[in-house]
């Protein structure tokens, strides 16, 4: 079987392009070395390996039932989690006092990367347990950290995040589930949630249930939803579950991948009074969720990332041994055939997954990158970085999704009909990641979000570092051989890309914000092309540099990394153009179409 | 539930935007009329939802499976089957000494249209059917077609197409199935097939395979292979099916989506002798089974447009009805959400399914009426109408079977988590559609088949047809009002692809045929969307002449096709541009990229 995850371009990323290895130079991390971890990868290897990449299809074909009421997995499942458990995950960019390693969140993210890669469905647990994990170190009080966090980072107990409701999926302004005060401080839940991931199971000892809800005659809109914990048995005075919390499974949801996931609509509140502790501020709800969503969405991003790395390597095992046909300028048909990997078609459609994997992997772990930075950079970068981070994150969730589905279309193609059956991963990888454009904010949300909110965030200061930071990695590589195609075309996306925004953004007065944000998609198109070529700049800049001392596999590695950004300045670049024209001439063709002409 | 088929757009294809009521004028069809078509259709669109949509989710849950050496079927297949049968549908465009209506095969395609749109797994059997006699009624002797062509027509036995082998898919210069002369006329068949739809079932009394084979001692590549028919019952004096014929079902394919249609190995030859009987002429098999070809092509584009264009019915559905959020100027969270199709995101999303769907259908139809002028038109047109149709069969083929998944997903992505899960159809669409760039020659196969064969052959004469028929309904629509943006789109996608056509024929000498073909996708591509441009001219010409006069829902459908018009216009055609430029420059970068690199 194909590796799940090229160790070498992981290397290649946080050392290479990214200067990971640094790291331990910053007093957090003073513990660290570059052995320390690069043993942390090699621990997530192995686990994901032997425990994750084990039973992905077997979950695939066994979807979660139910069976007395309680949610039934393949047993595979909970190996995995004891294994992931066992390995420290949980807990590893935590504090020491906290039981963590302090791991840097670009490391943490490596790590996770081989779980996302190996089996994104039952990864999906412990990663939603993390986040919930990070939301209540946050804004929890220490009481509830004692209560709540610390079995959390023990992997004893599983989180959620329970935001959406059957009637509120993209528009959370409208939830309307309710907490009444019980008049000790706590309060009474009920409500429904819907799409919850991991919401039941027998997995953990308990379930942590992040759950948005309006306090009774809090005011309508987002300004009225407040942030509570819920778990699925209450926690008693010896901090043990004890009684069930009426939290109640109303049904799963049959996805078309993503399957080892649980996902369910629970009820709040059926069948007895379902209790919850506010976090945080009332009234704080969504921004106390939102807090955390950066990181929420970089992690979604990495998962397409890794699902398109996942069928990239599979598709591309497959080319090398699948033999069939012959160059078109050889008529001879007693010749040998050719393994499929010498068609030119064939090459066009793994050079594409090649781009699309590994520059989108770069912008996955740039965007982890500068978490850390945020948090324990120099401190007079740090408002730049935040902005930075801020304009990059809708592309991180965004364009990965988007462009790992290509890339898994185009290993299908690769392997042709073989690819389309369950003999190989690559139909299941195609399911599972038609998920990411959906969940964590669908693609226009994060489109509007882009163009509505981070382009002109702080005076477009955030566009402002971006471009500044392009610039110089532009400057930076001029004096390198070879790379004149890519640098080229980067800067012609990146001229087309500014002059479309400032055309917009002179005519934003007069048209409103509805018509302002009619294209909005297209301003991520552009803006993620320009970014993902940005990304192929950084990676040929160091394999020009280095290629001339490497040799052998070392030396291929490179080349390929040159040709890489190659094919990506020419065959997807030059695609900005219709997006930029598109958003400058702010079309209105899909804002003017009538309901009744459909 | 949302239809699976818009009526009202089939009528506006057949007789406004095609002339489908002149048909009657040709001595062939002269005992129709519009009525006898439109009672045709009423027929397909009874048959198909009552007898074929009523199964499509339940066969794709209960895929085909095999109990005890037979493959099982949810039972409405054979009911469908039956009523397939039972409405002449099987031999309708046959003449009438064979039982048939002798239809036009425009009037044919859209009767299967409604099928397709119903339910794609079922329609397998009677299309396999259907190509299986028309190639038997092409080349099969007079004997053998009173034996097998009858049965057929009748229904009561159904066909296959047994081209691919395990280690021979798309190079089917490299089978190695054998036919040995068994000193009677007849020959011994040994090999083994794979990816045989309607292979093995139990829908009819018998079933005949066309497999390709060599005849012992023949030569190597393509010009060494024949057509045979295998039975699978050997057939008596009495012309009834009688002993095995030992083709022996090795196993079933188990696929992502399309799974209504059993899908098999199979073995030749295995436990007894299996008799076959050569078709046409020795050697010419591949020839013959391409003759074929055309139609069967289109008939895959047709499928992929039906999928693409049930998608988009069911998620305009969805979008009508769901609310969600409100428009980005209104800030009171008091107010009712909206319908999400208020959302200029989603309207883009819908646009551009409408644009894809209703610009493929219009293609399948045209390419589809060629077919009709090629047997029944002028004489003197069909030179030129066997040209055009020859090269815009690669792009009937592909164009929609790649844009129909980009219209699903875009279908998923207006229904959010709800077009994810099984509760609606579009996840089963967009894995059933997957198959369609696969089948019946792959995307890279069809790139091929254009720049290398269909492009130049003739002197470019097909091409010419194509530039010219453009260029009369470009000066057809001068004098209309408001096609000024379409019109200009489609002159500047014609002038840009005509122009990287040019430059690269007159490189191709230097190039040599694999360089030549490197970019062939592109060809594809730019092509393919010129054309779809072309379609939608042609829709918004009529929709211009006619909506003066048009009143209520009717005078929307045409402000909605000028509309989607003007949408593919401004936000597909301009994709033209890099494709071209791509073309033109004779890129080497898939050519170039070495093996070792990846």
């Amino acid at each position: 079987m194909a590796p799940f995850l090229s160790r070498r371009d992981l290397q290649f990323q946080l050392y290479e392009v990214l200067d990971t290895a640094a790291l331990p130079s910053r007093s957090r991390f003073a513990e660290h070395s570059r052995e320390v971890y690069d043993d942390v990868l090699a621990l997530a290897y192995n686990v994901a390996e032997r425990y994750f990449a084990n039973h992905t299809r077997e979950a695939d074909l066994n979807e979660p039932h139910v069976i007395g009421g309680k949610v039934k997995l393949v047993p595979a499942v909970a190996e995995a989690m004891r294994a992931f458990r066992d390995a420290g995950f949980f807990s590893a960019h935590h504090d020491e006092a906290l039981g963590g390693l302090q791991l840097p969140w670009v490391v943490m993210q490596a790590v996770q990367a081989h779980f996302q890669a190996a089996n994104i469905g039952s990864s999906g647990y412990p990663f939603l347990t993390i986040g919930n994990a990070n939301l209540l170190r946050e804004f929890a009080s220490e009481e509830q950290k004692q209560k709540y966090l610390m079995p959390l980072l023990e992997g004893r107990w599983f989180g959620t995040m329970a935001l959406s409701e059957p009637h509120a999926g993209s528009g959370l302004a409208d939830i309307t589930t309710t907490a009444t005060p019980r008049g000790d401080g706590t309060y009474a839940i009920t409500g429904t949630k819907m799409w919850i991931s991991g919401g039941e199971h027998e997995l953990s000892e308990n379930i942590v249930h992040l759950v948005l809800a309006r306090i009774k005659g809090a005011p309508a809109g987002v300004k009225g939803i407040s942030l509570f914990i819920v778990p699925r048995y209450r926690v008693g005075e010896d901090g043990k579950p004890g009684a069930s919390n009426h939290v109640v499974l109303a049904g799963l949801n049959h996805k078309m991948g993503y399957r080892g996931t649980t996902n369910t609509l629970l009820n709040f509140g059926e069948g007895g009074e379902t209790v919850g502790e506010l976090v945080g501020q009332p009234g704080r709800g969504l921004g106390h969720m939102f807090h955390m969503m950066n990181e929420a969405r970089i992690g979604v991003g990495m998962g397409a990332v890794m699902l398109g790395y996942a069928g990239y390597l599979a598709s591309l095992e497959y080319a090398r041994e699948r033999r069939q046909g012959r160059h078109a300028g050889n008529k001879d048909p007693e010749s040998e055939t050719v393994p499929i990997i010498r068609h030119a078609d064939v090459r066009r459609l793994l050079l594409r997954q090649k781009s699309v994997v590994e520059g989108s992997l770069a912008l996955g772990l740039y965007a982890s990158s500068l978490v850390d930075d945020l948090h324990t950079g120099p401190e007079e970068g740090r408002t730049d970085t935040a902005l930075l981070l801020d304009l990059l994150t809708p592309i991180v969730k965004s364009w990965p999704s988007k462009y790992s589905q290509e890339a898994l279309s185009d290993a299908i193609q690769v392997m042709g009909g073989a690819g389309y059956t369950r003999d190989y991963p690559v139909e299941m990888y195609y399911r599972d990641n038609r998920l990411n454009p959906i969940h964590e904010g669908t693609e226009g949300i994060q489109g509007n979000d882009l163009l509505g909110r981070k382009v002109t965030q702080s005076g477009g200061r955030g566009l402002e570092v971006l471009l500044a930071r392009i610039g110089a990695d532009l400057t930076a590589s001029e004096e390198l051989g070879g790379l004149g195609e890519i640098r080229e075309a980067l800067q012609k996306a990146v001229a087309q890309s500014s002059a479309a925004l400032l055309t917009l953004l002179r005519q934003a007065p007069e048209l409103g914000p509805d018509l302002y944000l009619a294209n909005a998609n297209s301003a991520l198109e552009m803006l993620g092309h320009t970014v993902i070529g940005w990304m192929w700049l950084r990676q040929a800049a160091v394999a020009a540099r280095t290629l001339p001392q490497a040799r052998g596999d070392d030396a291929d590695f490179y080349r390929g990394k040159l040709h890489a950004a190659r094919f990506f300045a020419v065959h997807e670049l030059p695609k900005v153009r219709a997006h930029a024209d598109l958003l400058a001439s702010a079309d209105r063709t899909t804002f003017d179409m009538e309901e009744a002409w459909f």
